[in-house]
């Protein structure tokens, strides 16, 4: 059976931040991590969206399948990561949300997600940054050089 | 485009521990905040409530549309942050609920949600505590003084 | 009233990896605990998965309610931790799921749960691990020793 393999970090550099109203929610992310030099991070936020673009993984056709709501959502939770993907900072999230009535939706997080308000809670990982590569399995970009 | 402003902070102290049997989920968090004098705090939890009060900001009026189930219901994920609003802790959460069949709701925590069992991950955030005033672009209590 | 209780921890290892492909997601996060000697952590985890079990606790017959949802789904968030049952590393774990619609499930996380890929934010939580003992209260496997 293979096994849960992992790389070793250090707490690094810790960030509570401000998601501001109207940006995209990954590419401010990625802005951030590219202005701060920060190469891999974990993270998790909550707030709220005015629009959303998420999507699933067809493990089939081993392609992603996406969809937008144009709808003001609670965040109630964005569990991500942030490490290189051909030497750049990447997020990799996913993000559940909930209208008025509490009903949720949920899935892997796309660009075209559009913040009215939110809180992000960023941890640095010190150490030798995780990178993606293709990965023929499960046709994914996953971590490599794991151990 | 506006930008993601943070504010740096060093863990501080971390805690483990058990949200217990018939209190107030938030009033419990700012309670054990006061007593030991944290200011400025990340945190997760899971476990199981009694009952909920839930809520999703009303983005047109700017106001809270709260409502409370009174169930039996699992903490699929509770995500929230402490900061100060008028000097003192200030629990902002968000959670997921579940019943029995798997069926969630969710939203923005309020009080009057009582825990059966609860399991609390804490991490005090050293430094100088974020502060909470009144946001005239989303009408919200949002962190001032970011950069 | 009764309190919050807790028991204060440093921050210890810190590790982010892969779930891989086709294993047992709590059976592969303690089998990496016991070959790391991580008796006390805390971490989160998104993916997806091939197949689920979910469950949740009947509070009036005080037991769990489980059932099997054979289908690729989202792992949308998993929150748990690591701690002592009867001396060995036990994952306690809620888990958030979505399908290619965004419709989810969640609830409490049981073995019988097949990864198809997965990330694990995992930290080590240094000092004396909880040890879970039965509560009467609830009926549930509870830390002891708390204050």
């Amino acid at each position: 059976m293979p096994k849960l393999t992992c790389s070793e970090f250090k707490s690094g550099r810790r960030f509570m931040g401000r998601l501001p109203h109207g940006v995209d929610l990954i590419k401010s992310i990625e802005a951030f991590c590219g202005e701060t030099a920060v190469a891999m991070a974990t993270f998790s936020a909550i707030g709220a969206v005015t629009s959303v673009t998420l999507g699933a993984y067809d493990q089939k056709q081993q392609v992603y399948v996406t969809y937008t709501k144009e709808a003001p959502l609670e965040i109630v939770n964005c569990t991500g990561n942030i490490s290189l993907k051909d030497g750049n900072p990447m997020v990799h999230a996913h993000i559940l949300l909930a209208d008025m009535h509490g009903k949720t939706i949920g899935g892997h997080l796309f660009s075209e997600t559009i913040i009215y308000a939110g809180e992000i809670d960023l941890v640095e990982l010190a150490g030798k940054p995780l990178e993606r590569a293709y990965d023929t399995t499960t046709g994914l970009m996953l971590w490599k050089g794991l151990s």
